[in-house]
């Protein structure tokens, strides 16, 4: 392809996007194909040949579009938010565009400055505690590529500094314990997996009716475990639970936590982005007890998957379990401690230009943009909520302070799976199933970029007619 | 920003890359800036209102390109290649514009069924087992970011194998041993610390005099380890490795390491793209018998990061390690097993779209340039070897069957140093120092995918010219 090539096709790709994202509801919003389609679709082995461009292009529409469940869509309620924006998708563009890898500062230096700096600039927007500024003593943040890696990186320096490092060596784990609710999400016990430590030694903490953690059993069981001769060594408080957005007790749990020893990790890759917000910044209440922390812009803020905002009040510690210095990778910069190298802050060596597409966003307006949002779909989840309790059929069974609302038949699980199955069915909304302490609950998750309150008013419309 | 705004600002920063690209050669190869400097050219704080998007291309020029070091740069030397290519560059535009999750087959099936597909594709083109394919009984592939993230996915496959599963429970992995050479990649340390297994379970097989690895010593090491009731589970074949592309025999190694229950890992991140040129297969050898395997298309095929390949012919081993199934996951695709779960083959959770930038490539021509590339580049560096031999001042230091030299000068270790620092303050050329068996070396990498024979004879006549 020559540059000219490339400026014709980038033109007509930039086109489409637009097209796409503008005329997204003529989509289903979930995919309707069966499995196998879209590989029977496309020739077995690869082309012998160059194929023209605008084939290829032509296929998105004929190939890939029927394979797609559009998380962009207004009607999208599913999992959790996935927004992107148009500045965001740019600054994608651009990292591709300069195709740099930033696993040390002196490997394009731009790359690691910027990213500090929007990590900084986001401690601000979100009034996150001074001690996670890459400017404090001890402190720092790093873009991650998703919380499932900074929970596995929280793990493994709470590992290291329990253990006073000697785990690097001889990977003793077996008196560790960690803890966490069943509301907490699948990267914990994954993280715990692969750190070695098993799910074993993960203890599930019971919750209250509001399905947050009951900070004085998590007293009691830390005192058990501590009695039996192990050590407790890391408790993960989520803000913003996945089933069901439940807040955990930072402030409770952090006291106990540290009185033994602990490493608090604070999970809000969903819901911590609210705090741009002033009126909702109550999400990240207690942060003063984390020893690390995640939100995710590409949830709620328009910066396109991938985009996690890892913060610790302990870079010491992440570094003690991360880095690792081949003599290929030395430099002066870097022995000088001048500067900052982000792949001992990660699980990878490689890292795009992610900082990037934050800059791009937040300079194009976008954490004003992201309040708007934010608000409209905590409106609009109020609003649904005055909907269902209206109407004897439903129940709402979880509290639903934000954007996600779960609910129920009366009539029960088989009736509610029934709903969500002939509710998805019709290709005009998406929703996810979850069990809620037993029960069968339809999760109404509001945060596509460009879901209002018609959207929403469309989609109770379908629960009701469908709800027999 | 609006629609049309996005088309005219999309448009501008597509003819601003194909700019850069084509103009690559004004710029300096390395950053001059010094630590603070981009920082500093920036706002400490978040702007409080919108900029207009044309200051924010603005901020590319007069911010971010001095902080830049050029991997694309033809004289770029350094590190490995990390090379782009316009099509990558358009598939990594359409997965952030489609802004899909791809971590289940139902979160969007063209995500997962192009991916498979695009697995099976390169497993055609570069040769590899036919055991790798995903219609194969019991292996399959997919993308993960990078080597880093293959080799951290072969450890815990190979740990889940060898305890039975075990290990997702208890964690204990204390009698677990696994081999390397000095040679093979930091990700190995890395992922063995991360893995709880500890460096101390780490043995360092001997090299020979080509930096490959022992096979007799290793079957030594392996005898002596089982005598002394410790597990044997895990060995790394390197093929290329980083300080100067050796490669491990993967025959005799294979057979020892399978006598003896253990899993074999195969990294060919740097060299194994090198098998699409039908002379060059070569560097794939003896994978039959490996477990696992991973080469990068983000190195040496212009599919700009991130974008490793990694096959295993064990996927059970894989998907028992990482595999973790909440309610809010299940589909009835999935547990009806006629589907792939790529979330469960990997670290995180979230995946972008990252087969479209595989697929664009290969339709747009990219397996065809590649070859050329390849052979381009294995060509001047054959021609580079032959002008250093007949210079007596300088050295060859390992084997160079294909696109990396590593070069010293006779005066020794510190003229070596100093050759080194003064060509990458040229600003002319990059080039990484390493150290193989205690002597300093100039690692001579060339990869990026304009570099000419003649940016090659830039190259060495600016090295013999500081050379003293």
């Amino acid at each position: 392809m020559t540059p000219d090539d490339f400026r014709q096709h980038g033109h007509a790709l930039i086109d489409w996007i637009a097209e796409y994202l503008e005329n997204i509801e003529q989509y289903p919003v979930a995919s309707q194909v069966q499995p196998g389609d879209i590989r029977a679709a496309l020739p077995p082995h690869p082309p012998t040949t160059v194929e023209p461009f605008g084939e290829v292009l032509a296929d998105l529409d004929r190939v890939v579009m029927p394979g797609i469940t559009h998380w962009q869509h207004p009607s999208f309620f599913a999992y959790f938010p996935g927004n992107s924006s148009y500045p965001a998708i740019l600054g994608e563009l651009a990292a591709a565009g300069l195709g740099v890898q930033g696993m040390s500062w002196v490997t394009s230096p731009a790359c690691t400055e910027v990213e500090t700096l929007m990590m900084d600039w986001m401690q601000e927007l979100l009034g996150l505690p001074e001690a996670f500024r890459s400017t404090s003593l001890a402190g720092g943040g790093v873009i991650h590529g998703s919380a499932s890696e900074a929970t596995l990186a929280s793990i493994l320096a709470a590992r290291w500094r329990v253990t006073g490092g000697a785990i690097n060596l001889d990977g003793h784990t077996s008196k560790l314990v960690a803890y966490a609710t069943s509301q907490s999400h699948s990267s914990i016990e994954k993280g715990l997996r692969i750190a070695g430590i098993g799910t074993g030694h993960l203890r599930v903490v019971p919750h209250d009716d509001e399905f947050a953690m009951r900070a004085d059993l998590f007293e009691q069981m830390v005192a058990d475990d501590v009695a039996a001769g192990l050590t407790p060594f890391w408790v993960c408080c989520t803000r913003g639970t996945t089933s069901s957005l439940a807040f955990d007790p930072i402030d409770t749990v952090g006291v106990i936590a540290h009185a033994n020893g602990m490493w608090v990790h604070v999970d809000a890759a969903m819901s911590g982005i609210a705090a741009l917000a002033p009126e909702h910044r109550w999400v990240n209440n207690g942060l003063a007890h984390a020893d690390s922390y995640c939100t995710n812009p590409h949830k709620w803020m328009g910066v396109n998957f991938d985009c996690d905002l890892f913060y610790t009040a302990d870079r010491a510690a992440l570094l003690g379990a991360l880095s690792i210095l081949p003599e290929y990778l030395r430099s002066a910069a870097a022995e000088a401690g001048a500067v900052i190298d982000y792949r001992d802050w990660q699980i990878p060596l490689g890292r795009r230009f992610r900082a990037l597409k934050l800059w791009f966003t937040i300079r194009a307006g976008g954490a004003a943009d992201a309040i708007e949002m934010i608000r409209r779909h905590v409106a609009a989840t109020q609003q649904l909520a005055e909907w269902v309790a209206s109407d004897p059929r439903f129940q709402i069974i979880a509290p639903h302070p934000l954007n996600l609302l779960c609910v129920r038949l009366i009539a029960g699980d088989e009736a509610t799976d029934a709903l969500i199955t002939a509710a998805n069915a019709s290709g005009r909304a998406l929703f996810t199933r979850t069990v809620l302490d037993g029960h069968v609950a339809c999760r109404v998750s509001i945060g596509a970029r460009s879901t209002e309150l018609a959207h929403v008013r469309a989609a109770w419309a379908l629960l009701q007619s469908l709800a027999g």
